[in-house]
């Protein structure tokens, strides 16, 4: 019997499934399997007054089920995807055509379960053929202080299955991004700096790799992915501007792309936060103390006198002071991207965070790197090799963005898309279209 | 029909509203319009079992609703406040008499429907005329893994019509108060600073805005917010100890205030973490770089020896890990008003830690204001124009609220308030006391 | 009647308990005692359709209920753990034998009550002999939009009455852990430090306690906290290995050790911050300002040369790199252990972060570490009266948690436990064996 080679494969067995009935609580519980999670499962429900009994999680021995039972619960999860041709579940099924087996609890963690429900996720997904053994299965999970989410009829056992094996599917691409921007921009500047110091200058100063280099890629990449979090709203707004209407569907690759932009905004905020330490250590680097101390020495043998220039000071304390701001503002949208958070906000409350002081912060970093710049754009010494420097590069998406955002705010645009989301429609609807979903 | 103009009206129709029948789901339900909650709303009945039907969004079709029929949920949303003269609900009800209408799913984002309920509130307030109507309903939303919250009959329904145009009315207080002591001490140190150097040494120093004066502003609205938030606490107890008892409600002005502490504490955080920013960036700043290379200069051209002073170096470490310290507790706070943070808290450590925790909080950062001054305060030079420097206002409040605070903690004092909480009233209680609420 | 004296006890009482009837809510709930947690269950009672009639909190006027009253929900707490030799609940319910008592919602705030429970832990613990009574509450709960845990019988009731009053239980052991080893490190910093350059140079330096010192002793205990939340698992694993069945129970020492790793990397994760935060301000504190300019001062006047030295230059910055990548790790893993975060995670996600990622942030800690020794691990100089420097004391456990991981990395190791996770058990189980739970 096949079935005996799935590990942690086991089975809660509740008895006589009459729905709704206070007398479930008196017939006991099978669990079939010692697995973590059957055992934390049977903890829980001794503790919810429910007696447990324990079976072997060899499923011959169902033979001896007493009478009546009528619901088997498959908790089982594999260790990988796609091991079997068809979903524990439906095979446990057709095994035991006189059960009425029910999907559920694979998703939970028995080490949740243990350390009670306020520390992992409450949701237990069911699915199933048959509605009251379902019914009878969620009443125990209610008990247990879980909550049940339905997910319809046995054939969606596969993908509960599934459920515990995935690995961040939302952050794939949204780290792709982040791998391939860093990997671009350290070589580019590796070239520009580096490289271009040892075979024009003859001069080694590899050892800048380890913080100047990392502290100019951080926040190039950081820039960018928040320009990328906010350019698909852009988009959107100008294709249903050009459509004149909002009920029909954005291409696939607009849609994928909208769906990970929290992603892509917290990744642009770690690298946000790594470029903040990395710019703060720079004065107890041993290069920097280095190179003001040598630049005093030589001022003093070299009996130069330094003039205290306004400008350049207006200019540096504004380009740090726009930068911590919109790093504050920065944090603040992290903050409210935590699952407590946003839930604790009202859809406006959300939107008007996400959205007006998500294009607040793009446009202080945005300023903050233009001041970093200030009159080095026009410098043909900074081109080395013919090549801009990388904060110039790392511009062109977040300009984009705000001068689109700016052209979407003036009022005659606004009405219009204001007027198109709330429902209007450039030609008349026809009868079709409502009926179109 | 008026009802045609407004936009996003839709409604979710559950036919044959017998309550707690199995056969609920075997019947369609019937979605008016096609808005996005309605097609997120469908998607996700779908995926709970439900046979889902669109209907045009124009309530004449009404007519056509299959026979039996008789809830009707009102999902709809106004795009602002007082538009209509009565509830959408209620005016759906009027125009349906034969149908008992149910208002919900309103506050729900159809975002957050889409993307699964971890992310999104879960939270469907209800209300009807109808218990049986709102218990049909009530379980499709437990169906949909979503909790109820009913809120009585219709009248009702304003108020949730009402709530997804919220846009922070908790914060509101708060953010004017912190906006107008910001505004206050600007312009204050404004003229300290900046004008009096022009004015009387004729010295242009107005680069020093961008960060210095900044730094200055931070800090001080955040110690005062902070001790704005433990203040109405201290002044609840003397009045409870004035009082006798706890069973008389405080005065409106103080019930308001002390629901805002939780916003005046995180306000006052945020000005607390750009303090600490702006705090850490001076080592990098041109003005600071110039003027320590400056006198390094000066020193050996008028060969100067300076001698290291113990007590300054004890005083400026003390003074720096004080405020760390505090800043620390301070971000403990924060944390641990995260909803997720303090859901998993029982009661008595929550208010350990807001109420212990943050008035040592309180202590460390009026204890780093002080070393701050240090021995500035009786220096007439610091009076410029006979006006205290900023920190020396900004101390005020919280060493009022330290010194309150300290007398609540004497023993005869405490022991008084700790019996007055448990119940303890001096006078002795008359029947009508009892009857009061 | 001693009843009389406990202060807060105050009773719900829902009258006509016939489990699952709309008419429940015809009846009023009958309040006594108008504490802050009865005034707020009425206010919310209210909200919810129900009719609520305070009474008095005297037991002796319970004669006055009205016929039919079967339900007695006992909310009281106590002010201190074993004040009463029984449950208040066991208590009221030899008091009133015609009732039925459950115990509940006395795990609830007042304050969260009245805020909404998006705000508060939503979970209501229920005990009681009768499964009915239970089941009425329950249904009352459920309409307050809060939700339900059965903690059975009303022998639970004790349990149920001390949850409010504890007081971190979980972290005690961690914290104990974190103030010996401040401790420890402290006084041998201080002795190394402070007093061999009293005793030995007659030189006062004891104004480093306050940053230099503590800026040691914070990375120390933050390392060897992280190492210790690490090893456990590694312990664990050995244990499964020689043991070759995941079966057997862990000693005590180490399933306690287990249960609290969370609390101690967060611990750690605490030490981290405030080792950044005392680094940060390293060049803004008078004692270094004054050793840079003296250094300077110095050079010139003897007319000595500086040399660039890379090596030094490389190590520098690498050893500040790996820091700041590290500490950037820590404060994901930080993120991850907020409730709604780790709610959001499969159980494969979860367990990628914390231990994958875990043990790299780790690795680059501990790299970090050796990287601040770099060659003066072999120098006689460094052993000031025999002693290690304290960053070579916190080395040990890490370095030793690494290489075991490392052990178990390796492939024939790493199938081994696979292995055994999975289920496989090295001799035959026998029957027993699975009943053994």
């Amino acid at each position: 019997m096949s079935k005996e080679v799935k590990p942690e494969s086991m089975s809660l067995h509740s008895l006589g499934g009459r729905a709704g009935e206070a007398t479930l609580e008196q017939e006991p519980v099978c669990i079939f399997g010692t697995g973590d999670l059957g055992r934390s499962l049977g903890q829980r429900l001794l503790q919810t007054d429910y007696k447990v009994v324990y079976g072997s999680r060899r499923p011959h021995t169902c033979g001896s089920l007493p009478r009546g039972a009528q619901v088997l619960v498959d908790v089982s999860n594999n260790p990988e995807k796609n091991l079997y041709p068809e979903a524990n579940a439906a095979y446990l099924q057709k095994l035991l055509p006189g059960c009425q087996v029910v999907k559920g609890f694979n998703t939970l963690s028995a080490w949740a379960l243990q350390n009670g429900p306020s520390d992992a996720s409450r949701q237990v997904y069911l699915c199933g053929n048959s509605a009251e053994a379902k019914q009878a299965v969620a009443e125990v999970v209610t008990k247990m202080g879980l909550t049940v989410l339905d997910r319809g009829s046995l054939s969606a056992a596969r993908e509960l299955e599934d459920i515990p094996l995935q690995l961040f599917p939302e952050w794939r691409l949204p780290l792709q991004i982040a791998l391939c921007l860093t990997a671009f921009f350290f070589f580019y500047l590796l070239i520009r700096d580096v490289i271009y110091a040892y075979v024009i200058q003859g001069k080694d100063i590899s050892f800048r790799i380890m913080v100047s280099l990392a502290n100019k890629v951080f926040p190039i990449v950081s820039l960018i992915m928040l320009s990328l979090c906010y350019l698909p709203g852009v988009i959107a707004a100008f294709l249903q501007l050009y459509r004149g209407t909002k009920y029909r569907r954005f291409p696939d690759w607009l849609d994928r792309w909208m769906l990970c932009r929290k992603q892509l905004g917290l990744l642009a905020l770690a690298f946000a936060f790594l470029h903040v330490l990395y710019t703060l250590i720079i004065p107890i680097r041993y290069y920097v103390r280095f190179r003001i101390s040598d630049s005093i020495v030589t001022q003093i043998r070299e009996n130069q006198t330094s003039k205290f220039d306004t400008t350049i000071a207006w200019r540096s304390d504004s380009y740090y002071s726009v930068g911590i701001l919109g790093f504050g503002l920065y944090v603040l949208l992290g903050i409210t991207s935590l699952p407590s958070v946003s839930n604790a906000l009202s859809w406006r409350e959300f939107s008007f965070i996400q959205s007006k002081l998500g294009h607040l912060t793009l446009l202080l970093c945005t300023l903050h790197t233009y001041l970093y710049g200030w009159d080095k754009f026009l410098r043909p010494s900074m081109y080395k090799w013919h090549t801009p420097e990388g904060y110039m590069v790392s511009l062109v998406v977040p300009t984009v963005v705000l001068v689109l955002k700016l052209l979407l705010l003036l009022p005659c645009v606004d009405r219009n898309i204001t007027r198109i989301r709330r429902g209007w429609e450039r030609a008349a609807p026809d009868e079709d279209k409502t009926l179109l979903m």
